[in-house]
């Protein structure tokens, strides 16, 4: 087993008396699986302050839990069965159909008690095991994008060159895309979570790629634009503009950050040169067991970075009808600064 | 445009009125896109019982909102900003945190009443252009079957098959898998949900494969089974067993048929051969949007089929330790009798 998944209920139990519960009950599958090592559709894992804990799971993936080093019941109704009273629920992720079951027939002060993020949180700070494995999940995505990038050309639509990366990903050994490719050509990269369509790469086009591979479970992420053909005035203003923000972003990492702060020191190039309304997203986001996970880096974002959290840096300017530039990298702060993950080249590609 | 999206919310107001709501605050993304068009992580839509409706998505979306047949309206919030006194809301999706953000400083009576699946319900019965799709996907099924089973051989691990079918239907025109690839070999059978690994296949060995394509949203869903030699004689008995319970699954899909009588057509078939205990999930579910929808066909399941109806039938035997067989179609119902989608031959290949 390649992580020590009781020491990860023993610091979750550590969190659970200043939420003020006798236990947590988690049922976000990722959780679960971050907690016990079982990857199930119906699973939940309840952990009490003393640092014990019984899962339970369906008879699909029972077998697969009694190899776990966890107590384990068989039960359709996993949320019912391991309910007890005053346990913490995961608000984010519960349904309300499963919270008002839970509550049926609760003593007073005993039904479900929603927290906010308590898992995530712990989830956000990597070890150097977890580290490996979105290492090598960056690796692929870099390799993928050397090898596609000299494929780019005329003609070719967007959902062509998406299909290139993710295949290029796969046969280097990745799990799956870490999350739908984006391409974006020409106009359509004023739209910053455009889905690849039939619309054909153009010469005069910026072409924005944001895609990632996923590699044992841990995502990777990263944005690049380039030009077909020598970039018109606006485009090269824009891409440098992007550059030099993002570059900032990135020197803003280091434990300690405000994530508003953090936000702020690449925002502020963008606003400075008068774009500030072409900049309409966060900065930035975790990765890991998921794509975008805590600590997310935004204008009213609050808390501070800690070390050893990978996180994305993606500025972007968008300029409605004629197109537009994203650069992002995937990094992990370090007490000496950032370390690079993607390590793809920043300069503007003209292909 | 596709899809005839007034119509589809025409439909779902009718529904309002049993249900003694006023308007339905619709969360899940896929049934926000299913009424309006969008595909968005951040969107709601909120279908009062007259008809009309008010979309509401964050600045990312929300151009692509603007050229859709629903007015919109800007947000972060979208649920808050459209919540309504009394709307329905969708119990089985929305999240515990929303739900009770809804309801603070709600006046009596006026806050959201949860609901069970109703657009749902809509769903389950499909159009001929959304069943066009679906057809095409299940052909890309089939034929990346074709292709990839002739390269089955010994040595080669559960993953590198998982990737074969996969890469295969990417080039076939598949926006993506359907669901994760499941390759099963031996013993690892035995496991219904099973994950690929690095296990190589082996003669003797029986393979199931459970896979499928998605096309233009919608999702194909088929199992086989092969076997790696000569079949021992336990392999062709489970094997013809499955066959024949899937055969009565597929005979027994009508509309107008219980959910719970066609499990038991073929759930019978298993249990007279004394395997009842080697078959211990559901024998379909309805496929579409998602790959589990409604209606779902298992003992305890209620309601009647309706004509239209996209649907799989998948019994199984596992035996573990040993291994496991699986027969999967995607079928949908129809007046004169089930129309195949799935069209790969049900007769023991051996490899």
């Amino acid at each position: 087993m390649t992580f020590d998944y009781p020491a990860r209920r023993a610091r979750l139990a550590e969190l659970l008396p200043a939420r003020e519960v006798p236990a947590l009950l988690v049922t976000s599958p990722v959780n679960v699986s971050y907690l016990t090592g079982l990857s199930s559709s119906n699973a939940a894992v309840l952990v009490r302050a003393d640092g014990s804990a019984l899962l339970a799971t369906d008879n699909r993936y029972i077998e697969q839990a009694r190899t776990l080093d966890v107590p384990s019941a068989e039960a359709s109704d996993v949320a019912g069965t391991l309910m007890t009273p005053g346990a913490g629920i995961e608000a984010a992720s519960m349904s309300v159909a499963t919270y008002l079951r839970l509550g049926e027939g609760a003593v007073p002060g005993g039904g479900p008690v929603p927290l906010g993020p308590v898992v995530e949180v712990l989830r956000a700070v990597k070890d150097e095991a977890e580290l490996a494995f979105l290492r090598t999940a960056c690796e692929i995505t870099d390799q993928a994008f050397a090898d596609v990038v000299e494929r780019i050309a005329p003609g070719m639509s967007e959902r062509d060159l998406a299909r290139l990366l993710e295949n290029r990903m796969a046969e280097l050994g990745a799990d799956k895309p870490a999350f739908d490719t984006i391409v974006a050509a020409g106009e359509n990269g004023a739209i910053p979570h455009h889905a690849p369509t039939d619309r054909e790469l153009r010469a005069g086009d910026l072409v924005t790629m944001d895609f990632g591979a996923r590699y044992r479970g841990y995502h990777a992420d990263m944005t690049r634009t380039v030009c077909l053909g020598a970039p018109a005035a606006w485009q090269r203003e824009i891409y440098d503009l992007v550059a030099q923000a993002q570059r900032a972003g990135r020197h803003a990492l280091t434990p300690g950050a405000g994530a508003d702060d953090v936000d702020a020191a690449a925002r502020s190039v963008i606003e400075h040169a008068g774009h500030g309304g072409h900049f309409r997203h966060g900065l930035g986001h975790g990765v890991g067991l998921e794509i975008h996970e805590e600590p997310f880096l935004g204008p009213s974002r609050t808390g501070r970075l800690k070390d050893r959290v990978p996180i994305t840096v993606e500025p972007g300017v968008y300029l409605p009808g004629r197109g537009g530039v994203r650069i992002e990298d995937t990094l992990v702060t370090r007490e000496g600064g950032p370390e690079l993950f993607t390590k793809t080249t920043k300069e503007l590609l003209v292909l």
